[in-house]
């Protein structure tokens, strides 16, 4: 710029500086304040979102939850498919079109869950959950008991190996000891990543069974009070919870890629990659006292100490365990509520999505979201009932199926993904909705500002302030020892709350990482200990959770703002330059570490040259696209605008998947293989720079530069189509006389 | 250098090339292997080292520790007296001329020592150590019960706040939270600081009464096994320890500065600045349990939250306790031990020391450090009976009281002062001295490169390498969060192993502290979890700490061959360099921290300047004197530089003592005030600047740099007087003809 600079003569620069002072009238004329808005329609957009916050109300959503929560639903089972018909009915009196739709997915239940100490003393573990006599809740006998869907059947007596965490780098010490669990049970405590990524961890080490249990280091006693005097888990909490291999693919284990509709072709289970192959179970602390106080051998390194009144010991000498755990496989039918609101035009949809099946209750999770969703969908009903036709069509999915492995949501994608491809501009799912007051949200880089400004358009019900500025708060004065809930991201280099990348676990997923959906995952969480368990209930909510119910309504609030802010823009409020300069940040780590891992070879020019063009592009259509809501174009053009905005994120994916687990498609984001719940980025290429495989890692740098020159393509080609108004700088009066 | 060499001619520079030359004959003709010895000497030298080193006996060492073990022996018992007289007859039996020093010191003993929780429920609480069968010295009755020497006595009924480790941070946490602690009576873990600092800020915050205890997250099952299992504190453990106010001074309360002889003037206790006011008492984690339980308030900070399993709070309400101290304060009688080996210079002396009073057995503290003193001494009778005399005196201190406030040396050093400074070249201390296998030391600057060169003439007992490179290994392979153990200083920017900066704690601080003796602390630490206990005795030390005693053998020749090198040593082989780039480091972060805290007007270049200068300085010294090893000259200026050499620490001490605690008298090392066992570097300036005392901070500051000045003047005056011999380039082979 400054080597321009210096070449222009006087004359020119005095060119540039009265279109600076043009510049600086239009902005004084009238400033859009809502970006996606053209200037004429956003007085109207203000009138309509405030109309429409203040339809959310916290005891309806309180109402809400204690329906949703009023027997145990788990996937699979009758209590579900109840939840389903009222959830349906609930939409439909809002004014929605709403129908179930349903899948057969192979889906086992637990017929026997059995563990016993055998040496150096008889003992019954895996005990159940106690009861409390505050919250009779916890006393009902259809709850179900503590097991692991997807496990695999099996009968094993053996000796028992500690191993931390049970993931990657907890094997990896075990193995500079020495110390193999091959014909061993593993024990491992829940937490660092998802429990399917410990299954195959001990399943690959050659494991002949795998115990998970809650260390009170992670989410009990040592966290906070426990349940029912706090919100963390009681020494028999038992975390239930699905070791499907969904990083290798979510759904019906039988139908990776395609729907499970009754015609379905089917793979015969023992040819299904998502399948585990040996029993996996999960006990409480108090079990796992029982076993760990026996254990012999050399003791742990001081981090895999955890939070039980004993020295841990390694094993595998002193404890001898018996272990059975019979399933019952079949297929199972799945329900999931698609409600529509149809728009003025039908061929764009924005998609909004949270899971009705629970474990248990499922106060928190997923019925705060639930709850949320329904007084979203109501105020829609609201907007509608007075005369308001969206412009686009709103469309709210309740999955099925999602704790055993994001199966509704999975193959309903699946079902409809051409469809879906060509007209959802975006996918909004909320899970656990409400565990307590600290707002936080992961998203796809292009629509994390939308997030941002949304975030401030609603008040926080304790601190009075907006969510955004009590959010940005939070972060700065974050301690991270001192927090005992999710770790917070740094605040970005200018100031703003940073937002996560998508990693796994909800029902983003299939939108995202398998059809390229921009996407976002929202949600308030807080000191929530009781994930999974009997004790995530109505009680929970009330008394630690969301007493007051205000911040189910303040969420009800910010999704829709979210939804109408996509929903009735004229222009899609994506910002790309997020999205390069994300990439930008990960290339350079990316770049040292292969050489660190002697991938001397590995060329990643063809990326760091895409990334170049991809800023430029961006750089060129984030201004046109502004100066476009002030200066606005035909109609046409800017549908045609819109269409390309959305389908960017579609150019990421890979026409041919990630080498080794082909489902997942988004060249950019993935969940990592080992890596749990955590988003991988530029997944292909980081995982076979960290396994050292040099070919693996070209092919996948070469696929994902090509999808960023696809990207940059339909970036420029926005640009092109929004030229003709923005260089039209003498014609800043004329969108004013549009009004 | 290079601006001057680019002023030379080539000429000139032919000369330096020839002289070049001449350096590198130099070097083959006969390089002195070990410093400060003429090149003449250090094949005898050598022989010497290796004849002492043949000498110490493992099986020696643990007769030794069976005996001083034999009986608990505190400071101000009979037993303590009957240790004494058994040493001085030990040292007597080596060749030594040994005498017991005495000194009349006002100590307590405790009469009672009570604690009940009174709310929610009645239980007697301060239960005492368990006895365990297999290891019969634990069911002694003559055991000193749980206490803290020097608390007040008093009685009273309070409330209870949980202060983490009872820190200044730890008070500003609470503080930040409006809790107060005044009237209440604080409960506050063992660690990361000196026990009377704990002390001494309860008192501050007008707390009425102190509980410590041990909590198994520090040094009980959350580090390891616990005895009779393993080597760290069971639950029902007690530390003991004295909260004498020695950062302030240690050493007889009632005579700071003085010896404590029967004709000296005392304070009246009242006006004893070193004396708490408050009951303070130590109990067991399982005491520390019965309250903690039923502590209610907030939840703790994550980082407080310990190893009991229940969750933490920091009350003030739910449980009372009722606290009951009644201590018998007297004049009571301690029984230093002095032992001497007299050299050919009695004017010049080595000292050596290590305490024998322990809180009960003491198998680690002190009694590893006396068996190996004793050892050492018996090297160095076997050298003399085989017809060595000593250079110069050795000198060897067997120190009573040192565990209730270092009061048998301070009483000693304060008798001597005059003598000592004039005499002793070095003090060497050993307190701990072998709790595992893991080699440390700390050391003033100047003699840090002497104990690194004296661990590479010794072999590990495990590994076979020397200690310095097990050293080396362990910490460059140390992981801080699996050791379990103390912190690891990393490695130099050059790869050599760093000694620590002497810190409180041991019989160093009279010497190094008051009468500014370059002094060394060293020993083998490790897994040791039952300091100031019942547990630390014989059989933990047979079991655990040195099975073979091989350990105490090794620090023997550690300690022996150390005291050869000083005290045989042509030239003292002191380093200034190293002194001037501590220096130089700390200020850095100082004036830094000057800024933040908004101290505009300070102004460090006098200290700056005078680091300068001492940087120079010791660059010219250090050459000058490896030069003065290959040319000696005459006696009488090796004499002089010798004096010079041992005398630049007492240059660097204040005359008027640091400002608040004059004596303290070192300019550059002192016990942080608030800061523990860590030795804070430039005390009185950087406490200054923590507390942003501007005025405090500027005295101190032109204090540093009059020490600093004074001693460059010593380090130049030493440069001068090594200089004919250095610049007598060409007379490289005389040296060598008086072999």
């Amino acid at each position: 710029m400054g080597q321009v600079l210096r070449r222009l003569s006087v004359g020119t620069l005095s060119v540039i500086m009265a279109s600076g002072v043009a510049v600086a009238i239009r902005r004084n004329s009238a400033p859009p304040r809502i970006r996606g808005f053209f200037a004429s329609r956003v007085e109207a957009e203000e009138q309509l979102e405030q109309k429409l916050r203040r339809v959310p109300d916290s005891s309806r959503a309180e109402s809400n939850l204690r329906k949703l929560t009023s027997e145990p639903h788990m996937a699979g089972t009758d209590a579900s498919h109840r939840v389903a018909e009222w959830l349906r009915e609930q939409y439909e009196s809002y004014g929605f079109d709403a129908n179930i739709v349903s899948y057969e997915v192979w889906l086992p239940m637990p017929l026997e869950v059995r563990l016993e100490l055998i040496e150096p003393e008889k003992k019954t573990l895996a005990t159940q959950e106690e009861p409390y006599a505050e919250d009779k809740d916890t006393s009902d006998p259809r709850a179900a008991i503590g097991f692991n869907t997807y496990s695999a059947s099996g009968e094993v007596t053996a000796q028992v190996i500690y191993v931390n965490y049970g993931n990657l780098e907890d094997y990896r010490e075990l193995e500079t000891r020495g110390l193999s669990v091959q014909g061993k049970i593993v024990l491992a405590r829940y937490g660092k990543s998802y429990r399917g990524i410990k299954a195959r961890l001990a399943e690959e080490h050659k494991a002949a069974g795998l115990i998970l249990y809650s260390d009170p280091d992670d989410d009990g006693y040592d966290a906070g009070d426990v349940f029912p005097h706090g919100p963390w888990r009681p020494r028999s909490g038992i975390q239930r919870g699905s070791i499907l291999y969904t990083e290798l693919y979510p759904g019906d284990p039988l139908t990776p890629g395609v729907a499970a509709a009754a015609n379905a072709t089917r793979l015969i289970p023992s040819d299904a990659a998502s399948l585990p192959h040996i029993p996996t179970m999960p006990i409480n602390a108090q079990d796992a006292a029982a076993i760990l106080s026996h254990l012999d051998g050399p003791k742990v390194p001081r981090n895999w100490q955890g939070g039980l009144p004993m020295t841990y010991h390694l094993g595998p000498g002193g404890a001898q365990v018996h272990l059975k755990i019979a399933m019952d496989y079949k297929p199972r039918r799945l329900y999931d509520v698609i409600a529509r609101l149809r728009g003025e035009n039908d061929n764009e949809w924005v998609v909004l999505g949270n899971h009705h099946d629970a474990w248990v209750y499922g106060a928190v999770d997923p019925g705060s979201g639930t709850s949320v969703m329904l007084e979203t969908a109501r105020s829609f009903g609201e907007l509608a009932r007075s005369g308001w036709k969206p412009r686009r069509s709103i469309v709210i999915c309740e999955w099925d199926g999602e704790e055993p492995g994001l199966l509704g949501s999975t193959e309903w994608v699946e079902d409809n993904l051409k469809e879906l491809q060509t007209k959802a501009v975006a996918y909004v799912n909320t899970d656990v909705g409400v565990a307590g007051p600290n707002f936080s949200a992961s998203a796809t880089p292009s629509l994390g500002e939308l997030v941002r400004e949304v975030s401030r358009e609603v008040a926080d019900p304790i601190t009075g302030k907006t969510v955004y500025d009590t959010w940005k708060d939070r972060v700065e004065h974050a301690k991270p020892e001192s927090s005992g809930v999710a770790r917070e991201e740094p605040l970005m280099a200018n100031g703003d709350v940073a937002i996560g990348a998508l990693g796994a676990g909800s029902d983003f997923c299939p939108f995202f990482d398998h059809a390229g959906i921009p996407s976002i995952d929202l949600g308030f969480g807080g000191e929530y200990g009781v994930y999974h368990s009997l004790y995530d209930d109505f009680f929970w909510m009330k008394h630690f959770g969301d007493p007051t119910f205000e911040y189910h309504a303040a969420l009800a609030r910010i999704l829709g703002t979210l939804t109408l802010r996509l929903d009735e823009a004229d222009i899609l409020p994506f910002d790309y330059s997020a999205y390069a300069s994300d990439i930008q940040n990960q290339l350079a780590t990316l770049s040292a570490d292969a050489k660190k891992n002697g991938l001397a070879t590995l060329n990643l020019h063809g990326i760091s040259d895409a990334v170049t063009g991809l800023t430029l592009a961006a750089a060129q259509v984030t201004p046109a696209l502004r100066a476009l809501e002030i200066a606005p174009s035909h109609a046409s053009t800017q549908t045609q605008i819109n269409l390309e905005l959305a389908d960017v994120e579609q150019a990421l994916l890979s026409p041919r998947g990630l080498i080794g687990r082909p489902w997942y498609r988004h060249t950019l984001y993935a969940p990592g293989t080992y890596a749990g719940y955590e988003a991988a980025r530029l997944p292909g290429l980081r995982e076979a720079v960290d396994r050292k495989d040099s070919a693996t890692a070209q092919l996948e740098a070469d696929e994902i530069a090509a999808a960023l020159v696809r990207a940059t393509d339909r970036l420029q080609q926005i640009a092109h189509l929004a030229q003709p108004a923005s260089s039209a700088s003498t014609g800043v009066t004329q969108p004013l006389s549009l009004r």
